[in-house]
């Protein structure tokens, strides 16, 4: 804590991705600096440089130091964290739990590992909030955000996107799923939905389906259960890139529950390709 | 038909892959010489030597022809005619049906495309019967079938992966799942299991766990309502080499319900890599 400072309203636990940057902006426009606590090897470089501190690649033990000094009323974490490597993980965890516990954590999900570093956090008296909490304009209204809007067809295949996302979800897999009519052409796993957007796009059906009429739609809604403070489903101008090279119609999240990164370009990109973006409402836990 | 020849008792419809060979054999080996229609661009070129006639990519006009000639008593369906590609599927079809019925079948499904080809069949009178009837040897017995045996954590995977399976039905999506402790890493879509099994290979996590002990099964059972005489789950060798490349301590299938192609080069493989391969009893609707 620099001398002579508040105490600071808001500590963000930064990670990788735009996120973090977003939500600070947000915060300082609305007239409260947060403290930015920068992941080494996660945080974007723009990040550290405006970051009050940049500590090693996950290291719990040095960022709960960081916030004992700075004693902010509320703690965020924002940005890739939900999805660290393993080793750095079990570089993080090691300092303050065993190998059995980290090994356990893993094998269980990435719910079950931020689960962990959310328990560290509220052990020690933190109040942890999430974006939803913080700066809800960066998360998707209802409705369609550009010029286009669902079809019937489109409307059919989303309502059965968000059915196949609740039948998964004891499954701890699937922030997202591709249909085409009524079926689910692939599941989003650990690999993220660029990802699973790209083995869409390679499959021989997309080729053909390329040259007529778009077709199919991605679906994104938080897994039921899942920590909504510390890891939302997010969309951005990336994803509409690679929805377009997949052949899709558009793309659909849960509204209130999902974050639009970089929304103006973002609706941008989706307008200048032709594809739908809307907001779905889907049930408070996802489904 | 060649002249003086019987009126064959089975004719196979041949695709790609090793199974249509294979059942050759076995039908030789047990006394009657089936007559095969091999399709141009999916049946490998031993096959294509061996075959009675050789169609265009999926002609389904032409091979009712050549099935009326022969009168077989029964029909087979082998090898990756199961998942033909959408422009192929779209020549064969469009000869009988409308280009509309015909985009319909592939939006809904490999399930639903099968079902047109059997109905087709069916139609016209022919018996269509599957490689449960004509060589259940091909199919995985139950228990292990190599040296190694899945231990009590796998076991665990393994009904979680058949739970999955289960739950994943009514989107006619996955053969396959791959499961680490209780979660779901992959699900298996068009793209197929090796490349499924890839995907687990190439995350972060794998590659941690490699250096520690082998984990994770791959879990693969027929969808509940799937015609199990055009399309059984199948393992081979190349399962096996792609199973050890992302670090799983084996793989189950619904035995009984799944096809063990060149069944000693598989297990060989699976004991020289460390690897269990074990058939688990499910319901016969596939979960």
């Amino acid at each position: 804590m620099r001398a002579g400072e508040e105490r600071p309203t808001t500590a963000i636990l930064a990670g990788s991705g735009r996120l973090p940057l977003l939500l600070a902006d947000h915060l300082e426009a609305s007239g409260t600096r947060p403290r930015i606590l920068a992941f080494r090897g996660f945080a974007s470089r723009a990040l550290a440089r405006r970051a009050d501190a940049v500590i090693g690649l996950l290291d719990i033990r040095s960022a709960i130091a960081c916030l004992a000094g700075w004693r902010p009323e509320r703690v965020t974490l924002a940005g890739g964290l939900a999805r660290p490597s393993a080793a750095a993980a079990l570089d993080a965890f090691s300092a303050l739990r065993s190998r059995e516990e980290v090994t356990a954590l893993l094998g269980r999900g990435d719910d079950n590992l931020l689960r962990g570093v959310v328990g560290l956090l509220e052990e020690r008296g933190y109040r942890l909030v999430g974006v939803r909490d913080l700066a809800p304009d960066l998360l998707a209204p209802a409705g369609p955000h550009g010029r286009l809007a669902p079809d019937a067809a489109a409307r059919a295949a989303i309502q059965r996107g968000i059915a196949g996302l609740a039948a998964l979800t004891p499954f701890d897999i699937g922030q997202a799923v591709v249909l085409r009519g009524e079926r689910v052409l692939a599941v989003e796993g650990p690999e993220g939905t660029d990802a699973t957007l790209r083995r869409v796009a390679g499959a021989p059906i997309a080729s053909w389906l390329r040259r007529r009429d778009r077709d199919g739609v991605l679906v994104k809604a938080p897994k039921r259960g899942q920590d909504l403070r510390v890891d939302l489903p997010a969309v951005g101008p990336r994803t509409v890139v690679e929805a377009d090279r997949a052949g899709l119609a558009g793309i659909a999240v849960a509204s209130g529950l999902t974050l639009v990164l970089d929304r103006e370009e973002t609706i941008a990109e989706a307008d200048r390709r032709g594809l739908f973006l809307a907001g779905i409402q889907v049930g408070p836990d996802g489904a």
